[in-house]
């Protein structure tokens, strides 16, 4: 037990060395079993012309530790930058951000005083793959893409989150009455895997619908498990609600690595001040003690904290909201202080329990199916999933994307129907999803691209078919931007209809 | 004066009829100079095998008289039907959907009593092209289409509509730091138009910091405008902070045609019992009523509702709602009413103006912008945008996207090296939007679909390039399952990095 676990470590710009050096201090004063490794990342790595604010070197050590803890970084302005963040994120492969979102009435003010609400966010695919194109003078296009591996790892991590720290219900949100093929797979996933956890109560919401509910009524929620996008907008809100997103913590967690940080920025105007919150990264840390099987540890950091919090302890811009916010908190005396007296205050609570608010009780359990996550997971070896039988995909058709200003739908069908192949009929044309052809409305708004959906004159293509399509089509003058395949998979139809097909 | 506009209604499914018939009572009553031509869409059309729940006469009707007062509607569930909504927006370009929520403290229970925010969304592009393919065994795609003409006409809306309602402030939300090009467009072309909106104030706001904002402090917004999914799910939350769904409507505004309908669906649980709450469509009746130049009437029926609410006639739901909640409101003595009584009860009070909630004064601007809007717009005439000088596109290489299990990066990489042709060069695969070739890192989780990006060897391409490059890759058993050409616009990049390179 004493042998220590390699942790990488980055202090990040702005207020992150502070926030970074009072929780280190706050760990090895509780003892934690671990050795920090410090990688330089951020401001100055971009200015050294790394793109995303990180260098081999630093790579390396994640890549080695596998567990990282990081303080918050600054990305420059302008173009050409990319997220750090998400290209860590899905360089290693870290599939599940997992937000617990808590109030702390009160001795945080809130709306919210019941709310307790851990999401699990998807975290690499969705919009963020990042694989966008302009296409023509007019149109720009980003890719949504949802897999079905990617949903089932998504999924089963929130329901063995559940199990491991007691929660008892699991709401999945999508959109997936607008967006039936992607969205669905992700509904679909999130039913089947539910059928493994029969003691674990689920529901599905609209997004829409979930995000006003959840904004409105948070204590209704246990744990959400939702794609990237609707999980970024979710938990922030969530974070919003409880009071102070200054003290909200997330991890970020993959098959081999793990990533903990706060989840505020860099906050430069209070860089070098001494005034910071270090609870968000603090809080983190206890994740990451618990990802790593030092629960004990985490749980005398936590209670440690929240008894600071309750004794009225509090840096500046809690001190500040809690002074100005109408709350009953009338017994309690509040003291502001800077981020070394906060770090000195917690430290001299190690050992002691909250006794207003919820002690907190990190069971085996919940160390135990980290370290199982760490290790194996019920499904999947690394990087692979499991061998299902392939479904037979059949090739019926091809959505060709076309660039034509100053056209209409009529003329442009017209064009096409005179260069068709053989095996291959022009069969509707949509602008911006909207049937144009045949039978289009005036009505409808048309840009300068089109998407001409061909299908097999007999029961399949082959690529060929394609080629020939596109070579006839190109060499009219048609302007061909992009191309997909319509495919069957075991029969069942690969694409959706055209609005108002 | 006395000519009466003629207005299709549909009269909907659930407790649409009711809803829609106390409204017309009081429209009538207070003199609208409208003439209803009642249509039938919904349940019955989608039992009739319409997949959209709409025939060619509702379509006929609809397109003759241009502005539509809309009932909820029921959609049937399962698959092979698309919502009607969706279709009816987009088949006639509505392209704004504008949503005010406003609250009612201390008459409806809210936590958010200052908040007035109107929400404009865009309605007809983005994920909600419906554009979906599944592409291979374990990916599924969304396409996210974002154009400048459909930037420019909602932005432009935006801003007309603050100057109309005499609004100070629009806010632009986008998650631009993410989706650099499509929503980067977006903020753009906000940027832009709001120069020439001087005495408006503006600022932008990252969708997921603007949701959690609007979630917490809704009085901090007075317009927003955003694109089509982000609209969705804030409109929601803002409905839902107000204190009752019940009572919001929402306009769909083209450059031809107009839809106004309550938020709220159909609530087939509680239809036939004459209890539900005609609000939300009698207000969006006031929004149409002023979208017709009727503002006089508008104005009139508006203030009657008010004066309604503020002596306590409330519908059932309403009533309950203020009971339970702990308000302040213990002068007024609430009054659980059934549809006819509420209806009786703002027909009593035509002519009259609240007293303690705020009187609505709708100046002949609104109504003038909307008739504007109408007829003709600043930028547009219909259905085509101001021509500007087309950039030069020129190809320089195209993304193809391979199908393919059981695969390594390096292997893939080997044999499409093997098989390019002289103006293509490989430069790089991604999976999921992250590069794993050349330099992979063996923790990136890879699915069965992979980008390959070809780049010009010389200065561009020509479509024969890419066509002898896709039959030089199919030809050896490479499945190809969709390209997207790689432009650049004046010189301009048009496609994103990949992450990591």
């Amino acid at each position: 037990m004493t042998d220590l676990i390699p942790i990488t470590v980055a202090r990040g710009d702005g207020i992150g060395p502070e926030i970074m050096d009072a929780t280190l201090a706050v760990l090895q004063a509780a003892g934690a079993r671990i050795e920090p490794e410090f990688i330089e990342i951020g401001e100055s790595k971009f200015a050294a012309g790394y793109g995303a604010g990180i260098g081999p070197e630093a790579w390396e050590s994640l890549r080695r530790n596998k567990v990282f803890l990081k303080a918050p970084i600054s990305t420059p302005q302008g173009g050409g930058f990319k997220s750090l963040n998400v290209t860590i994120r899905k360089s290693l492969g870290l599939y599940a951000n997992v937000r617990p979102c808590v109030s702390y009435e009160p001795f945080v003010p809130t709306m919210h005083p019941e709310m307790n609400v851990t999401i699990i966010r998807e975290n690499e695919e969705d919009l963020y793959a990042g694989i966008e194109h302009r296409q023509t003078h007019d149109v720009y296009q980003c890719l949504k893409l949802i897999t079905r591996p990617g949903c089932e790892r998504i999924v089963r991590y929130a329901f063995e989150y559940a199990q491991g720290h007691g929660r008892k219900h699991v709401t999945c949100m999508t959109k997936d009455n607008i967006m039936k093929m992607t969205d669905g797979l992700f509904h679909k996933v999130f039913d089947e895997i539910a059928q493994e956890y029969p003691d674990i109560q689920t529901d599905h919401m609209i997004i829409d619908i979930g995000a006003a509910r959840l904004a409105t009524q948070p204590s209704r929620f246990d744990v959400i498990v939702t794609p990237n996008l609707y999980g970024d907008i979710i938990s922030d809100i969530a974070a919003e609600l409880t009071g102070s997103v200054g003290l909200a913590p997330s991890a970020n967690i993959g098959n081999d690595c793990a990533m903990f940080e706060a989840i505020h920025g860099s906050a430069p105007d209070i860089a070098g001040q001494g005034i910071a919150n270090p609870s968000g990264l603090l809080l983190a840390a206890v994740l990451m003690l618990n990802h790593i099987g030092q629960s004990d540890i985490a749980e005398t950091i936590h209670n440690a904290w929240l008894c600071t919090i309750e004794d009225g302890v509090h840096t500046i811009e809690l001190e500040h909201a809690t002074r100005t916010a109408k709350t009953n908190n009338t017994t309690n005396t509040m003291q502001a202080v800077g981020t070394q007296e906060f770090v000195d205050a917690v430290i001299e609570r190690l050992g002691r329990k909250p006794s207003l608010l919820k002690s907190i009780a990190y069971t085996n359990k919940a160390a135990a199916q980290a370290a199982n996550k760490r290790t194996e997971s019920p499904t999947e070896t690394n990087g692979s999933t499991p061998k299902k039988p392939w479904a037979v995909k059949q090739m019926v058709g091809v959505d060709v994307f076309v660039c034509a200003a100053d056209f209409s739908a009529d003329v442009l069908a017209a064009q096409l129907n005179a260069q068709t192949v053989s095996a291959l009929d022009l069969q509707m044309i949509t602008n911006r999803g909207v049937k144009v052809w045949p039978e289009g409305f005036s009505e409808t708004f048309c840009t300068d691209h089109w998407r001409c959906r061909f299908m097999a004159t007999s029961e399949s293509i082959q690529h060929p078919d394609i080629i020939a399509l596109l070579h006839t089509l190109t060499s009219q003058g048609i302007d061909v931007i992009k191309t997909e395949n319509l495919c069957t998979f075991d029969g069942e139809r690969g694409y959706a209809l055209g609005q108002g097909q």
